[in-house]
């Protein structure tokens, strides 16, 4: 089975000391998911908590809206050279009635753009393919829960604390309650790890939810978050130009350089209440 | 023509102080890349560099081994839905005899994969496809350069300082003179950029030189790293256990947390000149 981390040799050098000897990695490795035998997509995450990243994708590309829409997945019998099995491909099926997607997955917002490739195709191909109203969301975020939340993002980030090289993904109530918090190498990972728990578990769509993560806020995961139904994503640090004017035309809250005791909120600033 | 940066209103929060104005966000925007026409590739970038950046990812995937094997390329007249070019498609015509990858970029592992896919194989598909002798480079690298290439490569990144937001890769000599530098959402393009800039004149293999990344080491990266024949990565946070593999495998140094006076160093240490 996956190896969260793994122990490797290093040549540690601090100012005047030098020692040799071993060191904790976070692991990576490809997972690569097939739709009833077909290969669909390739990643490269830290192995653990498979299945969740399977539905978490699925659900955030828009294949499948809930667990139902999954018949079966299992990990295929691939075997490496020494004849072990390699747990890296996961083989879905999907339920009666439910349609693949007909392209590979990357290549879908190609299909929906007008004007070749632009950023403003690539956001209207999100608003097309969500479920959810994420806009009419009343969640109302105390200031102070939010500033409180990457402490607790951190403390529940296990990994981190040996290697250093996770992303960080954290689901929590209005309250501050931590519902779920996953690592990965990739953070796109971390939070499809996030989201596809909720699904298995028939919580989607995550409204009245906050999403933590550790690094930048991009496109791809504000994209995640319109697809889950989350109305507020918060970043630990800077967000993008289509972030922004992704949650902005969705109805997101988007929060970046939460951190101390301040953030920047770049849209729908009315779901946080100040005092 | 490509923004950057771009600039958004935000309400700042810091303590008691809250002001709203606006505030400048790293530009993130599609790039498609066409051979003759036809799609290869998507990838969200900053703007600005993209011919560095089609070089530098079709040399790390193998496509092309110098300029020359690009005959033109050209910005397509993609046009958004205000009749303006968007400058988001770039199609590139090879010269005569050079092989188009058979397959979606993306796929190449799988094809190459005996196992299903597994780490394993993942280096085995680099080792075959890179055209460089890596591990037999001689270079030196005194300690007290690379410990000063961080400050280096972040005294170079104009717009991180104003957005927070941005990836850099830098290419140093073994002096410590930084050869380029450039900057993007995406850390994969940030090197292809770089990469990009030496396919462009002439440059390749990189031998002798260092390529600085501001985050974390990832396979990818490393993969990059080994295309263009580049002896030493050195990154500023953690490397993944793939990245640390493959750097061996193929003969590159990896340098891992490097900042403040220490670093940790993951394989051919031979490389580094400590006193």
């Amino acid at each position: 089975m996956g190896r969260v981390t793994s122990r490797t040799p290093v040549l540690r050098i601090r100012g005047e000391q030098r020692s040799t000897r071993p060191d904790t990695v976070a692991a990576e490795e490809p997972l690569e998911i097939r739709l009833s035998g077909s290969p669909l997509a390739v990643t490269m995450r830290t192995p653990g908590d498979d299945f969740d990243l399977v539905h978490g994708f699925l659900a955030t590309e828009g294949v499948i809206a809930s667990a139902a829409d999954v018949l079966a997945l299992r990990y295929c019998d691939s075997v490496d050279a020494d004849g072990r099995n390699t747990y890296n491909v996961v083989d879905v099926d999907l339920a009666p009635g439910v349609q693949p997607p007909d392209t590979a997955l990357d290549r879908n917002f190609l299909t929906s753009s007008s004007c070749g490739v632009c950023g403003k195709a690539s956001i209207d191909a999100i608003r097309t393919r969500t479920r959810h109203d994420v806009a009419a969301d009343a969640l109302r975020l105390p200031l102070e829960v939010l500033l409180g939340l990457p402490d607790r993002l951190r403390a529940a980030q296990q990994v981190f604390d040996r290697t250093g090289g996770l992303h960080g993904a954290g689901l929590f109530t209005v309250a501050g309650e931590l519902v779920a918090v996953r690592e990965d190498v990739g953070r796109h990972n971390a939070v499809d790890k996030v989201v596809g728990d909720a699904v298995r578990a028939g919580r989607l769509p995550l409204s009245g939810h906050v999403l933590v993560v550790s690094g930048r806020a991009s496109f791809e995961l504000t994209q995640k978050a319109a697809m889950a139904g989350i109305p507020v994503l918060a970043a630990v640090s800077a967000p993008s130009s289509l972030a922004v004017e992704l949650a902005a035309d969705v109805g997101i809250t988007l929060v970046g350089f939460l951190r101390g005791d301040g953030c920047n909120v770049y849209s729908r600033t009315d779901r946080l209440a100040l005092d």
